[in-house]
């Protein structure tokens, strides 16, 4: 067999990197683009790394953005009082869209996983704390994931900011809405139903 | 909601013109691309760049190659008196995959669409009566689709060919090999049946 031209071969390894795009899709793709336009395939590459170098981290909150501080910490009308905790800067990126919160944020970059030697010191945490003494923060509300590592990040945090006068609660986990009971886990629905609600 | 920062918007665009990348793949490549590690990402952007200056069609096949002619139109091994035509660069690719062809191509470049405005003028023909003026070819095998256009393509290439004094074949349409006749539409079986072959 005539193998693919090298300059193929080497950009569809490179595409194969990207998550989500697997072997035959990377094939497609640079396919795709080496038989696309010249100038078309250039400003991708040009937007792709201006994008990289443009977008850093919010030096309050730990989030993407383009500007110091990014447009949430610096949007006044935003209530100050409530930050939302999260693992990765994506993560204020998918609770916006719910549009659901209207405080501020704090990324923490992770969370504690001894198994993969993350501990609270590798983790956003003293920059919380700075913000508590600055801030004026009322509850804090942590977003994780709620395996076992999410778990115990919560109650460390909880434990941690207990002495520090302010509420700090956990989001629900319960049923998906538009889901029913057969397509529930049993986690799940015993989280739901620990969690449930008078009406 | 705060919206996305814009670099990342206008990449997530972009990314979404690529064949397979819906909008939330291409939100995710985007956010994976802004937090990957800066050289990586002025690697791939270089890589892309580089990639679709270097390839260009065969002078001689049309197939998408970075030396002129192609290593499959260069390959002295092959069998020059076959030429296999395909309606795209990356048929050849497919084709070669299989590893079941062992002459020579020519890419048409379509295929005779009357709806969409393409003639015969617009395809290789000419380039490929070029070729059978001036290289021992044999036999033409024609690999185009199955569908109306690449039948009426089929049958248009074998009358123009027809006192070139070359036979003219095309490729078996039936049953996908692994698959069983249930899973077979009609006009699928009606071709195999009309398609079968002594034992």
């Amino acid at each position: 067999m005539a193998s693919l031209p090298d300059c193929i071969r080497v950009l569809t390894a490179e595409l194969a990197r990207l998550p989500g795009i697997g072997p035959r899709s990377a094939e497609r793709l640079a396919l795709h683009l080496v038989r696309s336009d010249k100038d078309q395939v250039r400003q991708l590459a040009q937007i792709l790394v201006e994008a990289r170098e443009r977008i850093r981290a919010c030096e309050c909150c730990g989030g993407l953005t383009e500007a110091q501080p990014c447009p949430v910490c610096a949007d006044s009308r935003r209530d100050p009082s409530l930050v939302c905790v999260v693992e990765q800067p994506v993560d204020i990126i998918s609770l916006e869209k719910s549009g659901s919160f209207r405080g501020k944020y704090h990324v923490l970059g992770g969370r504690v996983s001894p198994l993969n030697g993350i501990g609270p010191e590798d983790l956003r945490i003293t920059a919380l704390e700075a913000r508590l003494a600055a801030e004026p923060i009322k509850e804090i509300i942590l977003a994780l994931g709620s395996d076992v590592e999410g778990d115990a990040t919560c109650i460390y945090l909880a434990k941690r900011l207990a002495d520090r006068g302010v509420a700090v609660s956990r989001i629900a986990h319960g049923l998906p809405v538009g889901s029913g009971l057969e397509f529930a886990d049993e986690l799940t629905l015993s989280r739901a139903m620990e969690g449930r609600r008078p009406l």
